[in-house]
């Protein structure tokens, strides 16, 4: 490790981002190749550096200071190491997410525009104690031709530095300095100042954190703070699907930020609809915090709290779901729009007309009907590799693949045209034709070669 | 004119933009032809504010405060309003850029989903003291279901407000306060700090000023600080075509963010192109700053000053070009990366290989060979109406057309699935197959309803 200011990391990474822009696939994914087996071959080393990690952790957790799920999630094994070699291999084997013509334009006859997907350029990160999250993110860069600046929880620090220096190790074939590790803290608030060399950032943690972030930066942002996401029972819902949509929506996997938190439910339906699912919940020992009219409904041996104003935008993450009947749709659309952390939110319906209206008067990020939330995810949306989950509105919302990982390129081919013929008297007149093409450059004038 | 607050005219934005974003395109194109129209009946209203608008800066021009350029951009007459009534006219005949399906995708039999073009929400403008200004970019917002704050220059106080007034009164069947005017620069740093209500933020003006917004909001920004571009006349370049483009790059508009500043020469054909160029920028009352190669191969008769370290990277907007003379097409990338802006770059080559090397080692939006750096622009590109140029590589690069004030939702349509059936023992598979198709709500539902 040299002993760079976060400065000079990131300066190196800028330049070895555009080398790396440059290299194909096959060198890109002979790089995530040798990644994956330099993980398997030094797991010794790594599950060292990680004991002592895992050490340092239990000692904090006996202190009071960390929680044993913490300290779960720092610990590697060799399984877990050979299953961060297999995701590895995963990235590689992805469809390459450079080079894709978007648009090809002809403006005018030998003269040809092509919009192309490229890497976006130093992709500054900031993730939590996972020692696999580092290995997972710099996977994700590499294949799609990105510098990675990478800062990983302290907790994980030692796992962290080895995974970072078999990774460069690996790498040696390809532009130095494409991946870079940050240790301190303060080095993030550098990374944070550096708008002019940096040109998206991906933290990933808490809500606190991510929404830290945001405000202390010019730097544009990938992430999501918070998943309130919502199911909406309408009073044209299929009751039996609402209840197993509800259900699953919430307690497949309470701690994921798709996971339900607020269930709404059409007054025309309350009646039938509440008790059911207050015993559903019950049973799957979910606890229920209800508006005054839920709780009038439900059966008088089921326990349920009163919800307060502050349970409406709360993220549980947990087995807890506040219940709320609504007198109308508009009610159900106003209130997620309120309320809702523009992630994802369903309807359950039968009536077209109503999902409709539902679906557009939702300012989410994913909006569904007749499915649970819980769909909402990039694997399950056949995006690939998940980059992450955006709640922002701006280059990448909702689940982001590799394509979130890309920007575009304007090429233009001529011929040796000039703007000025295009003006005046006499001017030409631009043809904008739409065609299926590859950019090859050279392939206008290779006819007309006068030299 | 009411006596709202920024923070009540952002608020009154956002709940209109949600609105806004469910009308038709009917609807939309009713209310730009509406306010086109209603230009064109309340011209003399126009003319009457404009005038004292024009007043007031000319006796600015004579206390030496304002330029007559200025003066002259602020003047509006019956031919200009027509034109600005026409411009209205053209951006509602331009493509609907929402509900566009970018990708429609089976999740598996029954549960489709769609990743559908919406509008971004609430975009906030604040533009130069053109009156024409404000009405292109309400046009180009209520076109694409975006609410706008729009914030002109001061010298156009009158005219934006009257103007903003038509707008208004033409657009009462849209939702209430999807447009609102900001008029204070205390209102702009307001604005600012509304990173929650307002997802976009396009700033038109000098690049202290862009660079300026960019600096101080969180807030993601569409726009461009400069256009430092670059025409490279390569080793293997057709000399005459070299002459052409780099004669039209500098001199057809030289004011244009697109034209050359700089122009780079290889060695082995500097001999005999530099003292072409040179006579013929001479002839068109070019001014040059050459390095000293440049000038040591220059006819004496030839007016040249030395270029200093800091012309390679001004934006003269002028016509003035700096040359240099480059020992290899790798010096000439590498100068590019470091001193241009980003913005457009064009080698003159008959060489592919070397084309190809330019323009993928060229960290800017739009990359040329063989053809003008002139033609980058949302017009030329075929992109219809311009929003603006970006310099930024997030969500919208180079030239930006409608398609740049959108985003997208993913619409899923489903019959009751829940994620659970997708895991465990007898775990249904994904299909994960693209097809062709229109987001329908409730398609799938129709044939099993059981109510």
């Amino acid at each position: 490790m040299s002993e760079l200011t976060t400065e000079q990391k990131v300066d190196a990474a800028e330049t070895a981002a555009l080398k790396l822009a440059q290299r194909s696939e096959t060198e890109r994914n002979a790089g995530l190749e040798a990644i994956a087996d330099a993980i398997e071959a030094q797991s010794d080393e790594i599950l060292e550096a990680n004991a002592t990690d895992v050490d340092e952790a239990e000692a904090m957790l006996e202190a009071g200071e960390y929680t044993q799920a913490l300290v779960d999630r720092l610990a590697l094994s060799e399984s877990k190491i050979e299953s961060i070699a297999e995701m590895v291999r995963s990235v590689a084997g992805q469809d390459d997410p450079l080079g894709e013509t978007l648009e090809a334009r002809r403006l005018d006859d030998g003269l040809e525009l092509y919009k192309r997907s490229v890497p976006i350029g130093v992709i500054g990160t900031v993730f939590e104690s996972r020692p696999d999250a580092l290995v997972q993110i710099a996977a994700l860069s590499l294949k799609s031709g990105n510098a990675a600046i990478l800062k990983g929880g302290s907790e994980a620090s030692r796992s962290n530095r080895v995974l970072y220096e078999i990774i460069e190790e690996a790498t040696s074939d390809l532009p130095t300095g494409w991946a870079q590790l940050i240790e301190a803290r303060a080095d993030v608030n550098a990374l944070l100042e550096m708008d002019d060399s940096v040109d998206l950032l991906m933290p990933r943690g808490s809500s606190e954190f991510v929404k830290y972030i945001q405000d202390n930066t010019s730097i544009p942002v990938l992430g999501h703070t918070e998943g309130v996401c919502h199911v909406y029972v309408d009073d044209e819902a299929d009751l039996s699907m609402a209840a197993e949509v509800a259900h699953d929506a919430k307690v497949q996997y309470p701690a994921a930020c798709n996971a339900a938190e607020t269930l709404l439910i059409h007054e025309a339906v309350a009646e039938e609809f509440v008790p059911e699912i207050a015993d559903r919940y019950e049973e799957t020992g979910v606890e229920m915090r209800g508006d005054d009219r839920v709780r009038e409904i439900v059966d008088t041996d089921v326990e349920m709290d009163a919800a307060t104003e502050a349970d409406w935008s709360t993220e549980y993450g947990d087995l807890i779901i506040s219940l709320k009947v609504v007198d109308s749709l508009v009610e159900a659309v106003d209130h997620i729009n309120e309320y809702g952390s523009k992630h994802t939110d369903s309807i359950i319906s039968q009536d077209a007309d109503n999902a409709r209206v539902f679906m557009q008067g939702i300012d989410s990020a994913s909006v569904f009907h007749n499915a649970s939330t819980r769909f909402s995810d990039g694997y399950r949306f056949g995006l690939g590799a998940e980059v992450g989950i955006s709640t922002g509105k701006i280059h990448a919302r909702g689940p982001v693949g590799l394509g979130g990982l890309t920007t575009y390129q304007y090429f233009l081919e001529g011929d040796g045209q000039i703007v000025a013929s295009y003006s005046g008297q006499n001017a030409r007149e631009y043809v904008h034709e739409e065609f299926d093409g590859e950019w090859t450059p050279g392939r206008l004038s290779e006819s007309t070669v006068t030299q």
